[in-house]
């Protein structure tokens, strides 16, 4: 049950809200964001919404079945939409793209690139400065020095900034640097750093785990928006199965289910989601036309040097083609509603 | 390595090749189809095709490093066409659409989908007379005589038919009705029935196993080929993973995969793919984006009373619509080469 | 629900029984095994089988929610126990052991196995003389003959045989000369196949599939069972994950889940389970410990000659050294209840 | 490439390896462990370590081709053995036995579990303190609170404490408390907790992640190894698989494997594995005759009131009657070398 409250609600009709859903077997939990307060009721009894419903201070209340309640559609049929500044939004009905390298890597990469999306009319730009990686042995990123420099040339280009956020401590060192935390595969499940999310005033965009299902991705958005921040963008980008041809098995199944089920956007990863250079483009296609909200993908000047995930990366002419397709296919599925 | 031999090459010239690729240590299997005849030999030896090309018979040879052979893109570059007669082609650059309820119930619904199917331009009627069912209590199909009441309505109306064949007895009894046999997802390794539908002089269409590999859909197929028969469509129809949100994970990455390692064409399956109604328009220009040669979906005039999966079934009206949202992407993918 | 009928049941009482259940919304299957009738009856009305139980000609009637019904456990909670003859058993409380070659390649090999399986107490000889191989270009197995030639030197030694059949038209050939049909992995869900070894008065061995669920193997069983054949094994040999590191993922679970929801007995297949030979007979003996009711294990004079699967196969001296560790295991185990 | 130096080896001998080892193409990572330096090359060239070998300062070189290294049996041979104090090891060729609730809940739970491990001889008890559960409205453990009060406890009764650490905060406040950190299966790839829980001078217990790999879980071990914590276990809880019948597949093929790859001990948490209680006992019994070095399993005095997992929870009767089987079951093991 989700129980948005009146803006301007006393602290004695919370309370008086908080003590009837508890004598009817509701556990309640606030939820403070930055559009609104919500009190969030989880219980199993029988619940009789109209009584509740009659006391004041309340704007809205909706009973979701679903075990996530506030990033479900059942509560919010609207679809959010996230606005990053300078007329850059993430949102249904809208195509975003973001592309840059796996990992940031040098003040010419970060030149070149910015350089090459500003051609294509990509606003956000991806790029690792934190990397995670199997082996302790492997290379982990710039850190926040990289950060800093890329963002020095991302804000004079007027590009946003995409990029992993791996640990709690990490959240304020790069509060000022970044236009959205990505939270990576590895740490969809990472409850802490999601808390930890909720608190932020940033965009959050949530990978679907390396073996996660939708559900779970759910959750761990229930997580962030329960703490408090509604900016959320889900990302499906491939799940862990048995096939070996390709590197992941990229769900597009996730892409009109979550839709379905959420008012979140969803971007598709294609790169991750099949990890062989010369496929991205068409797994690319293809998550634009079954609904996606955006598209982010690996490109670098030149692919097979860059230190990370280069035989899933496209080069700049492969970028410039595939932004013009997926712009053209965009159309298209404007034109079928 | 793949010899193909000249149409009139002689039994001595023939001889004198295998026992040449026998003392370099091949052991080689003859193998003829419609089309031509090839031997193909399997050994590890490092191997000089340059000496043995100089034998005479000989039209063309190929080292093929893949286990599958004669379904390789590296023997054979040119795409595989199917001819089903009467201007019914499933090929590369061409959009074959299959369409037709998941089992055949009556004369009825027989009419009712061939209507439907010639009034939309679809060509392939689906519909199964064999049904395979986990359970020994459920229903499994109207069987051979379905089959020919079935075929007499669609050969009135110039409407080709594609139904799962189950086991090497019904081979024979069905030949004279359908135009494609299909092997079903649980029988993609019934390597008896693989070998007997090499006997035959049909397309055969195999379904992606349950949970088969890229690489097993491409051997169950190199079976069928090397048993004669090389009218062969492969068929992505959707894997079993973890997620239970979907009734299967629609592999979208198996089509740019397959179609890069076979010359074989591509249909998608995205009822089975999803198997939920209301998404399988999504996935199914999902398919034609990333490259399928043909689309493959259940439809029913009335789902909810469908016999068997009217779950994942379109009505005539989603159906209608699907296929020209289908033919406006296709148009806008061949626009993109 | 399961109307189990009197064996000297009229047709007319027969008949009255059927048509009451048909009233009550109950499709009824009569099945006829080696042990008795039954009367299968599936629907989804609430019934009240005290009614019915008035009825003349009932022996016994049970509810079973399962969606298989003769396999389940619900309804038969005595064990079933298979009996070869020769005081060879397959049952609850006993530890059956099956061993032999990947694939029957000689008649020296039959021999020596022969004698090993002697020596170490062994009674019921494994060995593929129909292989079903991914490569049609593989070796198939000696068929017919091969299994003729086995017979001889089995029968002569009082050793039973368990082998695989492929298909249908093997069925009757083989009946002669097998003790135990085993069902592959591949063809856990080949219908058909069920169908015809319900017809048949032998035991069958069902693997689980390659993927397949609890479930379905219960289902596959209860095809067999339908068929009218009691005689049944089911045998867990691994399936099919995303963990590379062994050929398959024994899943050890399934052994306490079908003892618990089956009156079947169960195997374990330890070879195929791991798939790397230094590591078959630590599964082994965890797979007694979890309760099978019998091993089944690849062993070869000289494994690494073997034309298939050495390197998963037991030498004859590794094969002794585990039977006395499974007997001492299966001791201890039975000290526990 | 593991280069263990001498204990007194200077820095311009160090020097003057890494310059050499660099000079060679590979990349050097320092080393300080509890018991020793290592420094660790990375590189892909052929090294002729004999020539290194003569330089001074050096105890012991090893070639490691796997891509975790420290964690590699192929460098140390000799199985680690984890010392808790108070004559309470984890070690090849003992058992460890740890049990406990799935969560501290009470005073009064904490003193009733200890009892009861103290008289069935179990020596080390898990419980959680930060449970990572899936919603963010679920209770989410007692924290630092909770485990402060039972260490009172159980440092009285000398038991030891293995618990959930979740983030990098909490190592410290933890410190004092605890005699395991337990990496829990959500975050065996939270490469800043394993970095961290390097720094630390106690065992860490690193559980297989939902969907990992047994490759993944060694490099895991190997940020803890080479962030200088050589007191490591991992611990096998099963994986997620499409099965549904058990909460996870537990893999024990995972502990053959990994003994032979790793010297670290490994423990099976059975009731994870298969989270069906009256099944654990089972599936314990198997993961000993498969060779753990230990079993944890979820015990409680009231399982059907635990605040979670009561599922999979053994009962106290069950919990000692267990405790004996796997005695008896690891005594035959040893018989068995």
């Amino acid at each position: 049950m989700i129980i948005q409250v009146k803006p301007d609600i006393s602290d004695s009709q919370k309370d008086r809200i908080i003590q009837e859903a508890n004598q009817s077997g509701y556990k309640i939990t606030e939820v403070k964001t930055q559009l609104s307060t919500y009190l969030i009721g989880i219980g199993k009894a029988n619940f009789d919404i109209r009584k509740l419903g009659l006391q004041e201070g309340i704007q809205d209340i909706h009973i979701v079945s679903d075990d996530y309640k506030l990033v479900s559609k059942k509560w919010k049929a609207k679809p959010t939409s996230i606005d990053l500044g300078d007329g850059v939004r993430i949102k249904d009905g809208d195509m975003a793209l973001m592309a840059g390298p796996c990992s940031i890597e040098t003040e010419e990469q970060i030149v070149k690139t910015i350089e090459h999306l500003k051609a294509t009319g990509i606003q956000i730009m991806r790029g690792g400065v934190y990397k995670p990686r199997s082996s302790p042995y492997a290379f982990r990123g710039l850190g926040i020095d990289g950060l800093k420099l890329w963002y020095q040339h991302a804000k004079a280009a007027g590009i946003k900034i995409v990029t992993e956020v791996m640990q709690v401590s990490q959240i304020e060192e790069m509060y000022d640097y970044v236009d959205i935390y990505q939270v990576g595969a590895r740490n969809t499940q990472n409850f802490n750093l999601l808390d930890e999310l909720g608190r932020v005033d940033k965009a959050v965009m949530i990978k679907r785990g390396i073996s996660g299902t939708i559900e779970e991705l759910l959750q761990s958005a229930e997580y962030v928006f329960s703490g408090g921040n509604e900016k959320l963008i889900l990302c499906e980008r491939g799940i862990r199965t048995y096939e070996k041809a390709s590197r992941n098995t990229l769900d597009l199944n996730a892409v009109p289910i979550l839709k379905h089920k959420s008012h979140l956007p969803v971007v598709v990863d294609p790169s991750h989601g099949i990890g062989i250079r010369q496929f991205v483009p068409q797994m690319a296609l293809a998550g634009v036309m079954c609904g996606a909200d955006g598209i982010i993908f690996e490109t670098h000047e030149t692919p097979d040097l860059a230190y990370s995930d280069g035989q899933q990366t496209l080069d700049f002419d492969q970028s410039t083609k595939l932004v013009k397709q997926i712009k053209d296919a965009f159309e298209l599925r404007k034109s079928f509603i």
